[in-house]
């Protein structure tokens, strides 16, 4: 891979990378296009990377179609489907690991207490085998988009990273390879992350200032579900982070959650700027 | 810099880079040289990095000679001097740290604990701002350049790392940037480091094989000097820094120490093959 990358900026040709776990869905795909559009080669890293995930969570049953990714990067514009074996990217004795800190600890970070030290280090990794000149990443993700833009630049990393907006369903669930897991009664409840999105920017819109306020309302919203279950709700600044508890005009705010629909969690997320 | 860089690969030039921390000595020359025989561009970066002092240490008093150090590393072949300034490669809000498990947490790791996580930093920094194909460090920092090349290999650096021979004063004193410290009593007592270490080798070649009687051996010697006193002595595996306590032949082992010579901290090495 490094090899052809040489090759492919030897010739002047600009790289662009998409990061993905593979079992490509319409969200990723909108991510290649991005990418076609910002470069001449891209290339799809596809890869389920087993240092972000905790020993109790679902990297043994995450799902892969390796086939059915290739057919659908290919379609959508990807000129290289990266994809390693776990053994070549963390041989034996395997020793070395990035950490963004304090952005990485809240939200996402706090739930899943190693996961964002193994996302950045995975991407450093695949940063230096794809050699791109620009990098796109999904909203959907939006704590890794952040965490993303910083450890490039903290680096220098000489790369652009882009972030595409969210891909939703016609019901407004977020674009998920982990939405397969949903039994029908799930996938109906599931809408209501996106719905509580909904009803937090409207009330932000309306002129609800108390973050409280619009928490508690996003609660009852979810809690009207019977199979889903709230882990946390966030109304944070959107560069660091930092939790709000009242809002003020001009804010750009990052609400964001994650539920649990049945056993499959689930997250998602909106950016609001206060009138 | 990293356009500088492009230009250069771009036309096919070799890069090589040799970090320092400038007040150039005869061992960062040597280094500059191997550099230009492995490579058709040199770029020495020259900059005291914060972030691998504690606050108890030496960063402000550190020598500084940047005229000088364009002078020597111009002549020993080096073709670009970076020096970039603090602020510009930690700008407000900087947040991400690389670390090396285990074989930083020993040795100079454990006399200086952020220490390690602050020179890989700035090394994988310093790699993607020059883009070298080659970069040269020296065996002076043996642990050091262990530690690189395990990042090297761990993030998929695409950089042949190679390690310079410890360049020594006609006494056998290492050379290094803090040897400027020394009062003129306290310099004639720093040739005990290595003639500890050479105490040592001939020790092993003579056949003792228990670490407790070779590194009690070395405190002695060193304790003789009224001006040294030992930090620590230690006697590892090479590659895995896994102290000894016995000695098995066909062992390659690294025989370290670190010794204050009045205040100033030195640390000196040699690697040892046990017959």
């Amino acid at each position: 891979m490094q090899r052809l990358a040489d090759r492919l900026r030897s010739t002047g040709k600009r790289i662009g990378v998409v990061p993905t776990m593979g079992y490509l869905h319409e969200g990723h795909l909108s991510l290649i296009r991005i990418a076609k559009k910002n470069a001449d080669i891209v290339i799809t890293t596809d890869f389920v990377n087993p240092t972000q995930f905790a020993p109790q969570e679902d990297f043994s049953t995450y799902p892969r179609d390796l086939p059915r990714d290739a057919r659908l990067a290919e379609g959508a514009g990807s000129d290289v489907l990266f994809t390693p074996d776990t053994h070549a990217m963390y041989p034996e004795n395997y020793l070395t690991f990035l950490d963004v800190e304090q952005i990485a600890d809240v939200l996402e970070g706090k739930a899943r207490p190693a996961h964002f030290r193994g996302v950045v280090t995975v991407v450093a990794k695949l940063f230096n085998i794809t050699k791109p000149h620009v990098a796109v990443f999904g909203q959907k993700d939006a704590q890794q988009a952040i965490l993303v833009k910083q450890m490039v630049r903290d680096l220098n990393f000489d790369i652009d990273v882009i972030i595409g907006p969210i891909v939703r369903e016609s019901d407004g669930l977020a674009m998920s390879s982990r939405n397969v897991y949903l039994s029908s009664s799930e996938r109906a409840d599931a809408t209501v992350l996106f719905q509580s999105l909904i009803s937090a920017e409207e009330s932000i819109r309306k002129g609800e200032r108390q973050c409280g306020n619009i928490i508690k309302q996003m609660h009852d919203v979810i809690s009207a579900r019977y199979t889903a279950h709230v882990e946390y709700v966030s109304i944070a600044d959107s560069l660091t982070l930092r939790e709000y508890s009242q809002l003020n005009p001009g804010m750009h705010v990052l609400v964001s959650l994650a539920v649990r629909v049945g056993r499959t969690r689930l997250i998602d997320n909106i950016l609001v700027s206060v009138p």
